[in-house]
């Protein structure tokens, strides 16, 4: 397995002979609305900083984060992206076995495997609507040590309710077994709190919750996520890494689109309408079957379809369109693709090329 | 043992109730000339990409880094900063016993004791000018998995002459031992023909040699790093890690300096000016006795002052100028500060207020 992700404009580009400005970008995840447009300012009045080490740590913006989410900074860990944490995580936590879901983001079992471990998988079933039953992962944890769930779930949206979490939180903390909650894309979802974990992490030591400020803020390009968990873990972490990899402007960043409520507010708005109405459309599409979304992206099955994902995508591409192919993940095979919910327009030019396509 | 550095502007700021402007930084060896002016124009124009991921594993940076050293792409990895790489060879490797001279730079224990593995370590001593002697370091590598060599030297500034360096890689190929040479300060140095391995890398198998474009070109803030070694370690090094770990920024960066032919030149011929002055003029306060120095750093012996290099860095943070304070590097004591090679203007006015205070 590689690393095989959405977002790869630069290839995108050599491969289909396309300019990059003619090419639309549903294959990765961000914020249609682009970044918070203080933020290119704020970026630009500091270009002349980069003569400058970035702080290590990030402690400045640690401490203003612990203000927002309401915990200590002792409990928290900036990350140059949400993926450095995922491997430095498990480079402390050296698990002999994880429990990883299938289909889900692959850099969880790429970690695990860089550092000598091993993977269980728990394969999600179609006909359950790939929904994660809280009862299969405990059924499942046997000599496990630690286990991911991506809540909402990449590539597929499904969600996991809070109070089923608490219940395997719970019982995995009677048996030893560290629980990762992967929150990337839950700034993107209706009525959070009835989802998120993060607020745990100081009552249970075995939970720890990873967040992205990548997608919800579209900045990809200066990489920014953070983590929560105990006091130990997290100073454990900040020990085995590197204390300057979050870049001055990821720091900057930080400290500026944590403030900007208005903008968080309009992002699920304009997100939550035209998720719907790019769900709604792609219904009506035969041969799609897209599932229920959750946050700014749909998963669909083209199984109906005459087309493998792997040839939809070849052929979207050489129309400067770019999709997510899904035969990457584990678990899937050539019929399935996630698209990213785009503006009410690029969202009418997607409709219209499957339309003609399919 | 801690991540200590220099260059920590925001403690300083609140440590010493100072602003921002008003500090003149030593402690940390960027060039003072600051970065290339057509990069800080690039960004700016560029500003708007960080909408998107940066390109997996930098390949297109890898391409005409390969080109500017005569390298191919398959031998280099591009990292955000060398010590991100540091790092990641240490996981990759796994050495259970890696040898580590002292003092020099921090990072190389804190990254094989962060993965497990034990150090031991070879007393560079004051009386031999802190000399590397290869041959003291052949005779300790028994039962070594690793032998870690900063070229220049950080902080004291020795070098090792190419010729040694080949006996100690050749003997090292034969016992088994990877040896990493860190020239993150070699462009700094005259001549760096005769100091360089890097071309080595096609040669000898166990040679990894790291480089940091970070120092030089001014950029400490974006994080900009490369290694090279063979096509076996260097892909381990990208399976287990990361993928998008070097942001945009710095990957635009890379691209924009290697091409700066005139803006290298530059900086050699006032680096090397400014270092001679002040070294020269270090050398007659009573009290200090300054190191030859090779890069853009100088080593002070201040034992013959009456001051420790923590009451010395104290005096001088509270008059805004920051030192590195060398009594965090293993094997020295209170006796011992670095400073960067700056402007004249701001040597000058560091050696007036060395004057005054000692």
């Amino acid at each position: 397995m590689e690393h095989i992700h959405g977002g790869n404009i630069t290839r995108a580009v050599e491969r289909y002979n396309l300019k990059e400005e003619d090419i639309i970008d549903f294959s990765a995840n961000i914020n249609f609305l682009g970044p918070p447009p203080q933020l290119l300012e704020e970026i630009r009045n500091n270009l002349a900083k980069i003569i400058h080490y970035p702080e290590p740590n990030s402690t400045t913006l640690k401490r203003k984060m612990g203000q927002y989410l309401d915990l200590e900074e002792k409990n928290l860990v900036i990350g140059n992206g949400a993926v450095e944490l995922i491997y430095q995580l498990v480079k402390v936590i050296k698990p002999d076995l994880a429990l990883v879901m299938a289909p889900t983001f692959s850099e969880y079992e790429l970690a695990v495997k860089s550092c000598g471990g091993r993977v269980k998988y728990l394969r999600l079933e179609e006909e359950k609507g790939f929904k994660i039953d809280i009862e299969e992962v405990v059924a499942n944890l046997d000599r496990v040590k630690i286990v991911f769930l991506c809540n909402p779930n990449n590539p597929t949206g499904t969600l996991i309710k809070r109070s089923e979490l608490m219940d395997l939180i719970d019982y995995a903390s009677r048996k030893d077994v560290f629980v990762i909650i992967d929150e990337a894309f839950i700034d993107f979802i209706d009525n959070p709190g009835n989802y998120t974990v993060i607020d745990l992490i100081v009552r249970y030591s075995n939970l720890f919750v990873l967040r992205s400020l990548t997608k919800f803020y579209a900045i990809p390009g200066l990489r920014l996520g953070y983590g929560a968990g105990t006091e130990e873990l997290i100073s454990k972490m900040e020990l085995a890494r590197d204390p300057w990899s979050v870049n001055f402007f990821a720091q900057l960043a930080g400290e500026i689109v944590l403030k900007d409520v208005e903008y968080q507010k309009e992002t699920r708005r304009r997100i939550s309408l035209e998720r719907e109405f790019l769900y709604n459309s792609l219904k009506k599409i035969d041969g799609l079957k897209p599932f229920p979304p959750s946050a700014n992206y749909i998963f669909i099955d083209i199984g109906a379809s005459n087309f493998s994902s792997i040839v939809l995508a070849e052929i979207l591409a050489r129309r400067g369109i770019l999709i997510r192919d899904c035969s990457s993940y584990r678990g899937l095979g050539e019929n399935y693709i996630r698209v990213a919910v785009k503006s009410r327009e690029d969202n009418c030019f997607l409709l219209d090329n499957l339309r003609e396509i399919i």
